[in-house]
Formats: C-alpha cells, sequence, structure tokens
C-alpha cells in the first residue's frame, strides 16, 4: 500500500495543519514583540556541525546522507538549537546581547517515546550574549507566556542547576567516566548505587551528593541545599542564581529539582522543564548552555528552550476550522465585489464548479451566497 | 570550519526570515480566503508513496534514508505536489471537489541550475475532483492574484497542452521510446530532428508535429493549430480548453506555447509557467495531471500549481525589519503596563539586561522607553 506512511510519521490534515498554523503564527507573534528575531536554518548541514557540542544521544538521533556535490556526509537536523548557536556566533556577529527564535520540522531516527513523533516541529527561543540570571529569568517568564498564550498554561516549571553537580563532581576529583556513571545514578535516583560509587569520596561532598536526589520541592530547597552542600564559589553562586530566579518568578508555579540534569551534555547553568495540558511528559526543555559556541569558534553566553509545536497542539480542543462560503462560477458584475468583500472579512469562499459529483458540505461548506432581491446574500447551505 | 554549509544550502537571516514569513502568511491567507485548505505532509515517507507517478528526474533528486524502524527505503520529500494527491486520494476521501494547499521545505540532492538552492521552501494550490477547464482557469487566476500579492505580478504566463503531443504521437503510431525521443526533440525545438524522426509518419499528422515547435505566441496560435492539426477528438478538446482558457483569461498576460510540455510524465492536459520580477527561470509551474492519484488507487482529476519561496522573496525589495524598543529591565509599576501597550500594539520591545557589552543598536533597538515627567515615552536611540 502506497500510501501508508512510515510510523511515527504523520500528515496534518485541515484540521489540525489549521491549529499547528495558527499556533505558530501566534508564538512566532509573541517571540517577535519580545524582541526576539525570526532566523530560519537549513534541514541539511555537515554533520560535524549539526552535533557539535551535542551529546551522543542527539548524534545518535540524526539521520545520516552523502553529499552529492561535496562527499561529505550530512546530516538532517534533529534539533534546531546548535543551528541558531551557530548563526549566533558567525553569522550575526553580535557582541552584545542577540534575541533569535525559530520554528521548524526536525527529523529524529527513531521516536524519543512510543508515543512520540519522529517529525516534532520544533518552535524555541535563544538569548546569547548575557551570561547573568536576568537571561534565565526572562527565558522562563517567556516560556511560561507562550504556554499561556497557547491555552496551555504551564501547571509545573521545574528548575535545576546544572552547576551544583558540576561542581561537587570537581570537588569529588572524579575522572570524566565516574562523573558520567555518577550522573547516571542521580538521573535515576539511585541512591543505593551513588553510595557504593561515592564511597571514598571525602565528607561533606559525600553527604551533599547522597542528598541531591532528596532536594525537590518549593524554594526552601534551596535553602536545604545551602545548608548541606561544602563550601564552594561554583556553588554559592548556582544557590544565589536559583534564589533570584525563585523571587523573581513567584507568580508562576515553579518548583526546583537540583538533581534534575537532563541536558547534562550541553547545560550549564540553570535547566527547567515545564509540564502542562495534562501531559505526562515535559512539554518545553531548557537552561543555560554557554559552551556550545565553543565548537563554532565563538563562546557566547546562552539560555533558551524549546517546544515541539505538534505535541502542543494536540493538548488543545480541535480546532474548528470554519466552514466556506459556496459561490455561483459566474453572475452579474456585483458577484465579484461581493466575494471580493467577504474575503477581505476573512471569509473563505469558493466557486460552485460546474459537474461537481460529490456533495459541497464535504468539500468544506456551510453556507451559500445567493442572489435574492437584487442582492447577494450569504445564506445556510444544507445537504448539496 | 564546521560553521560552513554545504553548497546550494543557506541560512535565513532575521531580515531574510521576516521576508519569508511575511510571504507565507499572505499567500496562505490569501489561499484560505479562496477556499484552499492547509495541509502538511510530512518531510519523510517511503519512497515508493514519495516517486510515485513522478518521472525519472525527480527519483534523482530524492534523498534516501533507511528506516531503523521497518528497514524499509525512505525518501526526503522534494515535491509535495504527490504527498497533496496521496492525502486527497485517501485520507479526505471526498467524492467531490477538494481544494488544497501547502508550504513546507523540500530537499533536492542536486541544485536545479547552478544557482539554485538545493532546500526549496515549496509553496502551492491543487484543486481536485473536477475534469473541467473551469479547474484550470481558477488555477491560473489563483496563481496570478498570488504573485500580484506578493507584490512580483506575472509578466507572462506561457500556456501549453499536453493532450495534444500526446493526441499527435499516438496518431503517429509510435512505440513508447520513440515517443520519448519525439518529447526530447520538441522540447529543444530541434526541427531537423524532428524532420528525421517522423519520416514514415503519414501526414497530415506530420506536418503538425513539425509545426508544433512554431506554434506560440498569442490566443492566434490556437486557430493556427486547429488548421494544422488532424481531426482527432482529443485534439480537438485540448483546442477548445485552451481557447475558453484564452478568453476567460484574457485580461492577464497569457501568451501559449503548444511544444512546451514541462511536465511530460506527470501532467495530461493544460500546462503553465508564470515569469516575472526579471527572472529568467520561470516563478512558478504548473498544470493538470489527472493520473498521478491512480498510483494511490484512486484517480481523481487534479491541477494546480507550485512555487519556490525563497526564490519569489529574492525578487522583492529586501524587507526593513523594523526596529526595536530598548526598555528598562525593572522600574515602577507602570513599565510593565507601558510596555504591554506597546507590544499589543505590534511593536518589538526587549529588555536592557544589565552588564550588557555590545551596543543596543547592534541588537536591533532604535527607540528606547524612557520616563519623562512621570510618564513612559519611547525616544529615539542613539550610539548605544
Amino acid at each position: 500500500m502506497r500510501w501508508v506512511l512510515p510510523d511515527h510519521i504523520q500528515d496534518a490534515l485541515p484540521s489540525e495543519a489549521a491549529s499547528l498554523e495558527a499556533l505558530r503564527r501566534r508564538l512566532l507573534d509573541a517571540f517577535r514583540v519580545r524582541g526576539y528575531q525570526l532566523v530560519m536554518p537549513p534541514l541539511l548541514e555537515y554533520l560535524d556541525s549539526l552535533t557539535t557540542g551535542a551529546g551522543q544521544d542527539l548524534k545518535l538521533r540524526t539521520f545520516k546522507l552523502v553529499d552529492q556535490v561535496s562527499g561529505r556526509t550530512m546530516g538532517v537536523r534533529a534539533d534546531m538549537t546548535p543551528q541558531v548557536t551557530r548563526i549566533d556566533a558567525h553569522l550575526l556577529n553580535r557582541a552584545g546581547v542577540s534575541r533569535l527564535c525559530y520554528c521548524g520540522s526536525v527529523l529524529h531516527t527513531l521516536p524519543s517515546t512510543l508515543t512520540a513523533t519522529r517529525e516534532p516541529l520544533q518552535l524555541g527561543a535563544e538569548l546569547y550574549g548575557h551570561a547573568g540570571i536576568d537571561a534565565d529569568i526572562e527565558i522562563v517568564r517567556l516560556l511560561a507566556d507562550v504556554l499561556r498564550l497557547a491555552e496551555v498554561p504551564a501547571s509545573r516549571i521545574d528548575i535545576g542547576h546544572v552547576g551544583l553537580f558540576h561542581a561537587l563532581a570537581a570537588l569529588a576529583g572524579m575522572v570524566p567516566e565516574r562523573e558520567e556513571e555518577l550522573f547516571d545514578l542521580l538521573q535515576a535516583k539511585d541512591v543505593p548505587g551513588l553510595k557504593e560509587i561515592t564511597v571514598g569520596v571525602a565528607e561533606p561532598v559525600r553527604t551533599a551528593l547522597l542528598r541531591l536526589p532528596a532536594l525537590y520541592g518549593g524554594a526552601e530547597v534551596i535553602d536545604e541545599a545551602a545548608a548541606c552542600m561544602p563550601e564552594s564559589a561554583e556553588i554559592r553562586a548556582a544557590l544565589d542564581d536559583l534564589r533570584r530566579l525563585a523571587a523573581a518568578l513567584e507568580d508562576l508555579p515553579i518548583s526546583f529539582d537540583l538533581a534534575d540534569l537532563r541536558g547534562y551534555h550541553y547545560h550549564s547553568g540553570v535547566v527547567f522543564a515545564a509540564y502542562g495540558g495534562g501531559s505526562p511528559a515535559a512539554l518545553a526543555l531548557g537552561g543555560r548552555y554557554d559552551r556550545v559556541g565553543e565548537a563554532f569558534g565563538r563562546a557566547r553566553p546562552a539560555t533558551g528552550f524549546s517546544l515541539d509545536l505538534r505535541e502542543l497542539a494536540l493538548r488543545l480542543p480541535a480546532a474548528v476550522v470554519p466552514g466556506a462560503i459556496l459561490a455561483p462560477l459566474e453572475g452579474t458584475a456585483g458577484l465579484a465585489a461581493a466575494v471580493e468583500a467577504l474575503r477581505a472579512a476573512g471569509e473563505a469562499v469558493m466557486s460552485r464548479l460546474p459537474g461537481h459529483e460529490g456533495t459541497w458540505n464535504d468539500a468544506g461548506c456551510d453556507r451559500q451566497l445567493v442572489m435574492r432581491q437584487g442582492a447577494w446574500v450569504v445564506e445556510p447551505l444544507q445537504g448539496e
């Protein structure tokens, strides 16, 4: 059957496509009025550009192709963030702040979950050139605004800080392989495993590492962390960042999870995940990733978030595509003007082509333009 | 250099991206009010679905990938028309007219010309379920409207009819290989070659074939064709179609070229190409392709056109991205309301993050929001 699509690949038919398009415009407009400029990186790049600074996971999820022009290996983008980072680093070449946004399809070789699509419609915003927590605060608020505008307000925004983990691992004197192992155990909140791997780690670092999985909840966990963490400038700075963020965003449903390190290979500071719309998985992910630009020869502070517009649209009630108006193919001179006026008012008006086989209701019409007493009027269309 | 893109692959930076987005919205809105419903087919499909009914050329231009889920060969779409035909044939399953439109990136293994992109942003409209010339007339007019709305009005719309060639080849009794050869000679307007290949073809078919390359110009070529063509119902029908089209579209800059068969493998009736904006190549191509749906198990009459939005945007003056307004990060309670009001009016307002290194002009600001005598006012921003 030639019309069957690959697994985890879908068409968006008129109702879903109308939803996606409306959402896309609303969110890109929200970015624009907040000073975020739209960029459109390509679907294809050389593989090493696409996966620069990203983890092994992204490399495995990227479709590879051979470039018939250069003979080099290219990839179809699986994540647009490194592309936008490349644009900031090299093409815009700004010394100061750069606020950018994007919306486009990405492809994954395998779906990330049993129900996920392999073609997310990634939409996101990134703020480059500012290392302070004010930039992270702006980005988390922007994400909350975007979810509110999409009518799927965040029910919870979980916040973590990769700096805490990095500082503790450094204080524990761990070699990179051990650090990776430690990371996996923390992500799994595997306390027995953590106890084993930290045998030999000096106090108070060991206790602090073992406490991390329990440090989740309201802003009070920042003080709990301060009480059990060893003295370190990096740890103090991370906790100060989190305190400022908690104070600035107290109107939002934020919570803290200090063992949540989702973008470990990529992120360098505050990380966050937004939930809502009854979805068990996060609707949006983001955080600070100051080191990714290095690979493009220009390290710039960076923070941002992205989400899958298709997933977000699923959380909305199905869009009702407004019915169209059926107009005669030919009529008096007044017909063209009447059609033009309806279209200018945003109505969809289609011509009644002769010799039509199906019903016009089937074609999406629920009204018709008819001449009544010398004037063109719109009437309901039934069973035609 | 990790930030170099493959040949014929480009980023769209803020100014170009703003142009493309504005154009995309304007044209999709024009489709919508004319009753064309948006669909979004996927980037990836099984290869045989993607290249169904299409010529060898499209197969060569399609990037191939192996599906890790099924082990089957997939392709990245190089043309969205067959995808939209599949949607009409199977998913919508309408008996009558179906008007659909689409806009999305497609990828080509090799550029079609020395200067072409390998990632066109294809935008198009298709009308299914109506076999008459009225549908073709609607589509050509829609194309003319779209180009006018894009502010690149058509300077010429060349119209041909594949039915004439098919009828003559059938009357000449040619086997498929000879027909292909004849087609190539006609496309090249190679009269000596045509004379050679038609040796042995009976009159008046031979004279008609030899005359085809000279049949271009205004509507008068339809009568010239009628005078030299052999008697055939198919030829009569094709010439009648062209006559009706010429009469219905006399306000448009149409011309006829009866040897122009561009979509021979794909098209079955009227074909057309629109020129404008000083581009030597056609800006949009279209025509009737009633047989493509067969491969999806449901042959439906079909006519439509598509164009590359990137190519069209190149013909426009560069968009001036309006400058943003720089606002203080924190201020009195009135600040948030002032910012909100400016954003609601469509202005881009960005926060002055502390510790900024570059200039704010560099970041895209040309004005600033400042407190003057108790009120927030917008003033020019210079050298900051």
